[in-house]
């Protein structure tokens, strides 16, 4: 029907990368410069919203505050938008296809018949490598590196990993949303067989000016966790790995 | 001692990302555009270059045609660029911390005093989530998603990995330069109990012009790739996440 999808826009699902706003791609940032409105997550800089200065700006919420919009909401306004002609920029923390439900929002706009595109963004279990001084691969140390979502569903803190595999898992485990649930995840790791001694680095807000790294032992994440004060957005490296950072190489060296 | 180190530049190791040259970040442009000289690797997009139009641009050669530089080389080349002056990109496919060795190049730079900054990429094996419509996270189905390096050892194809493990890895496995090895590595996930028929999707060149997206099983993956006269470069996707691509459930729903 050429008269009722003419003027059918198009949806970007973008990755907004880990925080520091320069960490967006050029494709990511041009689509932003296009969009007539930006449904951005609350974990988003918005410092990056400054590419797209007389666009609609739409936040949607944060879970503790009560004013998150539900899925199938932003679903239904992304599909609005577009058949109503506008550029839609669904911004999305980190990478919308780790752990993002992207799957969810382009079956949809499928169905729909909005045409959109995915823009790669770069996810915060990797630029904690470059960002944080936790490498995540190394030759002899770790031929692997696992991205886990420390709860499988939104809101739902259940878990269905095996962590028989996860214990063994010849590489580093980099946990996602892991900080409410390090007490269960760490716990089920070390009944596994995962040594207490194992290396563990938390990065919290990687690549924002309060990132912070603190570095512990996998029998005490939990405990480190509370002692701390961590909240939520952070992601927890464990492995050897994740001990062997430059900086800690050279201090090494130097003793 | 200041008088030998006033002049000392910097490097940046630099994420190029997959392919398609829009896809490098803010940060690594700007760096381009600083730099006085340029490292490339020889599967990065030349196009990329054009954010360093006056830097002197060198490429590290292919290992097929015998004129790649050692990694000590590298380092070297590296220190010397920085010592006289000059500002250094040293650009890298994908991510420069997702099996790049970045460790091996910062540890040096380090040991030399060479003030060094990593800006992450876009790694193929996530890419291909938006990049080719193979999807690597979904809740209930893939909770996790492992990157594996399909040899550990730059011209070493012996493996060390613990394929017990990886059978029973509770999510998606992404093989990076798994090609020319996937008759071990498939044979070995075989053996340990992971399903014929479980789903492969490989993505060569993922975002490039070029790009090849070819579905398959575990079973069936080491002869696709012969059949089909897959080359590198390549990542191979297993797992059942791998086969609910958006088009994918698009059409088995029209069925």
């Amino acid at each position: 029907m050429p008269s009722s999808t003419a003027n059918v826009a198009k949806v970007y699902l973008v990755g907004a990368g880990p925080g520091d706003p320069r960490l967006i791609t050029l494709r990511g940032a041009a689509c932003l410069a296009e969009a007539d409105v930006v449904l951005y997550d609350y974990l988003v800089n918005d410092a990056l919203l400054c590419h797209a200065p007389t666009a609609e700006h739409i936040c949607l919420g944060h879970h503790r505050m009560g004013r998150v919009m539900s899925q199938e909401a932003i679903n239904e306004r992304m599909v609005a938008e577009a058949r109503a002609g506008r550029i839609v920029v669904r911004l999305k923390s980190g990478d919308p296809c780790v752990f993002g439900r992207s799957v969810e929002e382009t079956s949809f706009l499928r169905t729909a018949g909005i045409p959109y595109e995915i823009v790669p963004g770069i996810t915060a279990g990797l630029a904690v490598a470059g960002c944080a001084d936790v490498p995540l691969t190394q030759p002899d140390v770790a031929s692997a590196v696992a991205l886990i979502t420390g709860r499988e569903r939104n809101g739902k803190h259940e878990m269905q990993l095996d962590y028989a595999s996860l214990a063994s898992f010849s590489g580093t485990l980099v946990f996602y949303m892991g900080v409410t649930t390090a007490a269960h995840w760490s716990r089920a790791l070390l009944d596994h067989g995962k040594p207490a001694a194992a290396p563990v680095a938390i990065v919290r807000r990687c690549s924002w000016p309060d990132q912070q790294v603190v570095h512990c032992t996998l029998d005490r994440v939990a405990e480190v966790i509370v002692e701390r004060h961590l909240r939520p957005p952070a992601v927890i490296v464990v492995g050897a790995a994740a001990a062997m950072s430059s900086a800690r190489i050279m201090n090494a060296g130097r003793r």
